[in-house]
């Protein structure tokens, strides 16, 4: 508190009192707002929280909790289970199949393969259903009994009714600055085939200044000051932190609204699409009435995204991060480049799109689950794997090689040939089904 | 010799007389036990053993090569070689084809594609036929003529008759405990698509946290003290390495049985099983009389794995190094996860079984070589490609994009729609044979 | 100028009057020969070049823009967009595609889809379309209209009528010597699946000492001391860099000729083959008459290739860098080995290439174009991906699964299964064809 506001690592104005005399401690955050916690229990004489959500961050960081609660990333788990077309993706993909007589049956996912595939990332649902004796070096103690825990994803709902995981990105119990800031805490989630910020990153330029410099770089500056601390970007830089020039002026103000310096989602749900107005997903729907941003056939569900305006609004807010170091005319070929891939990508996506429509109409796949036979699998590749791989990769400063073969264009072209290929050839036939 | 026990790094407890009072040079290395090494030759009036193996490591390490020659990995040639299930599939995977006529015809692998594939890190037979000259800056000069040179293979079969190869973790001739410590040591062997030990780690939490923070830590301390030395694991820390607590007390000894801290094989043969009470592993028979863990249906060879009480020894022996970070409760939530993963993985494999079963019995493949073909390849790949892959990112941490996407539940679920997909096709055409 | 030959940084013998009593800031490089520079404007009252190309590099640096100037770096975009079968495969691979009616059609490639791509790594054509207005922060300015802007790939084709980028090695402004013998640099463009340097490193034995161990190291030494300022090769260690001994004597020379120690290229077209004569290949014909080093069926196109004296006189360089740390033994058994495995994956692609022959001939696949179909790109598969990432793990000390499993002998003789089934398959349904 006796740093300057832009020095300060907390962004509360009066500290409970209770707090402001001590160093932060264990019981400093396993103990708030225990009212709310049904993982609150009692443990040595002290009444102590098992998961310290963000709602207790929030007694020292109201201002980073309070972006974050809003964001798509602290609606995570209920943006993909609360979908029911994204339910159907999710139960095909890591529901246990049985094969017998020629036949394959499916069954929904169990709670344990949920936790440790999708909700590895997204967050599980955490209750506390009652205490429960766990034999400890100390002997025999009470615990809450916690579902699917342990469990660090950033949309976990939390025992206190709280969404969010402030671990994913700052791990406990160092909640590091520099680990926040450096790419590998990113790339727990943000990976390859579907979101693969990670491995584009590594094979730019950006990536191979930060990895063959940063031993030199000082991760821990607050705020951080572009070309002194660092000289290129690390994800943090881009996409969240306080940076300033040399000359202490405010460059980008910090922000965990994930979404804040982001017009364009590159993640295609089928297509590319302006960012979502909330961060709650749920209750967008498109032209057919389905709970996707864009139609099958590209038109986007315009009423629940971002317009023009605030595209713009946030197109700049990134653009002043690229000007600390790249001209206003080299930032915009950089960005057109990115915006023809857009339009070319979404055109590859509709290409394979026309085909499973025409297996479909043709009766050789079954649409009532868009997810589950061969020519569908290929289609979900084309828009889930390849498109967004080449989005990702032109965005961050380009990573020639993975659009062009490690899964990129290669990829997107040789995917159409096999889906004409597995067409025509289940049309001959009469049509091969799984079930 | 003069520093206390826990922190020597040599662990005979009489050194030879000649060795006691020089510091370790070439010589002292290449010098021992001349009269087994078929590799020793005169050089420079001096009588050297090109080869330095792990016999001759025991000098000052007769516990860590003791330890390591009852282990898989000092028997990981004879493992994989002699056991003539195995030794089809490495024929298989890595014989020359040739095609003429519509026909393809397969040859015994080289000895020289065997060396740069599965012998690179099984380890080759050395053996030495003699003499021969090599031209050197110093001038025409004698060399044993070793076959399968060079080679640093954790089994190599050494030209003194031992087995091993130290330098494959302690590269030559720093033999750095620094090295041995850091996870890229691991990553020359353990590997995706079979084994993704390195690839599942880098995108786990503990990978984010070592690679964020490694320039702070200290990988030369012996001991190595967990919350100083080091805040999260590498590979070593959990299966090798000697741990001690800020107090001095030991948490878990420094081992060279690379499972003595294992109770369950994640790695399929075909299906996850205890591990097996020897190191050499081409003993064992399965209920078929087959050389395997497990059936094809999935029973265990349980007279050749070790049983539930020493499964729980080395379970408990893990779960001590995992309690100097993380409660009890939290360690049982983990492993609780992985028993269910195991369960489901291995189902996922049965039901691939099943299928290639239907085919071999309907004849559309041909099962005299399992391997050969293309529904054949898809099972292989079900249960040693994905399987094996989700299995090991849940046992590290969790890497839920690798279980989910990278080489996990989707590609698990989509072979088995392939292979649904082939088998109908061949039976409706009548069977597509390779020959 | 004041340090020994061996020490300095630039290789000119005199510098221009005007720049030898200066440091080297912006207008020192952004200004020179702007008579050639059809992207010189005027710029607060100087007249500045946008795009710094090697001829202006090369005002100090001769030595390293004259050696640059002839290789195939130097002509990567002519090599590859004026060699009308590499163009076919380019146009195929990132042509834009439509379906409609159960017809696919394929546009030609956008430029700025080539950008992305293949012209990311290859480089773009710079031109200078003349002036045009920007909106900067200090107001509307005006800048030259360059086409395929920003680019740094290595063959760029300037504005300056000169080809090539220093910047796609030696990242602007810092230029710093560290980054380019960094191995991250070459991950740039080297990568999987088609040239996997970079992946294949991770997983050898230099590599993971490098990784280990770099924090220890010098990197910004010159001359480079092998065993004192590094201890395992990184990249420019082997390709480029002046090494010297601990005593000071030249290992090898520093070149910027990146072939002059790469006797055989293990990029096959269709196969293997010694180095190109000329840095230009397009002028290349094989037996048929093609641009291509070798024939479909294995013949070299030895007239345009180097002569044994050149290759054996190439291949003494590498080893004399090996030499610093490896006997000549050790060093012989290494590269026979290499022989050994260019010589079976040359032959995996010739048995790939007469099954795609045959599906040419028996009329299930067109050859009008060949890499557009189902088989068809199997067969690139196979020599593009598989045949060369097991080559380059082969000549890199060694990465055993790549060569394995990774993208190496599994997928080669998968492929081949699975080649041989698909034209079965288009044989007995009368052949599939895409449009």
């Amino acid at each position: 508190m006796k740093k300057g506001i832009l020095e300060r690592r907390i962004s509360t104005d009066k500290l409970p009192e209770a707090l402001s005399k001590y160093a932060v401690g264990c019981y400093e955050c396993h103990s708030q707002n225990h009212e709310t916690h049904r993982d609150n229990f009692e443990h040595m004489g002290f009444r102590i929280n098992v998961v310290v959500s963000p709602n207790d961050c929030k007694t020292c960081h109201p201002v980073e909790a309070s972006q974050f609660s809003e964001t798509k990333k602290a609606n995570a788990v209920k943006n993909l289970m609360g979908n029911p077309v994204y339910q159907v993706l999710v139960d095909t993909v890591t529901g246990l199949k049985k094969t017998a007589d020629g036949r394959m049956t499916s069954e929904r996912p169990s709670g344990n393969t949920l936790h440790e595939t999708c909700l590895g990332c997204h967050g599980t649902n955490v209750e506390s259903k009652g205490l429960k004796k766990v034999n400890t070096k100390m002997g025999e103690l009470m615990f809450p009994d916690l579902t699917n825990w342990p469990n660090q994803g950033v949309g976990r709902e939390n025992p206190d009714g709280s969404r969010g995981s402030c671990s994913a990105c700052h791990p406990r119990h160092s909640f590091s600055i520099e680990i926040a800031r450096k790419p590998h805490t990113c790339a727990q989630c943000h990976l390859e085939p579907d979101t693969p910020a990670w491995d584009v990153y590594t094979e730019s330029k950006h990536g191979d200044i930060l990895f063959s410099k940063e031993h030199e770089w000082e991760f821990n500056a607050v705020p951080w000051t572009v070309g002194k601390d660092f000289k290129t970007p690390s994800c943090a830089v881009c996409h969240n932190s306080l940076i300033v020039s040399y000359d202490g002026k405010v460059i980008a103000e910090r922000t965990h609204d994930f979404g804040a310096r982001l017009w364009v989602r590159l993640f295609g749900l089928i297509y590319s699409h302006p960012q979502p107005k909330s961060g709650n997903t749920t209750t967008i729907r498109n032209k057919d009435g389905l709970p996707l941003p864009t139609a099958f056939t590209g038109e986007q569900a315009s009423e629940y995204l971002i317009g023009r305006a605030e595209q713009e609004k946030r197109m700049n807010t990134m653009k002043s991060v690229c000007n600390s170091c790249h001209n206003i005319d080299w930032i915009d070929g950089h960005f057109t480049k990115l915006e023809g891939t857009i339009k070319e990508t979404d055109e590859m996506a509709l290409a394979a799109t026309k085909l499973v429509l025409d297996a479909w109409v043709s009766g050789i796949e079954d649409k009532t689950n868009p997810f589950d036979e061969t020519i569908e699998k290929m289609w979900v590749k084309q828009w889930l794997f390849y498109c967004n791989s080449i989005r990702y990769s032109s965005a961050m400063t380009g990573a020639p090689d993975y659009s062009s073969f490690k899964n990129g264009w290669w990829y997107l072209s040789e995917n159409l040939s096999h889906m004409k290929d597995w067409i025509e050839l289940k049309k001959k036939l009469g049509g091969i089904h799984l079930k």
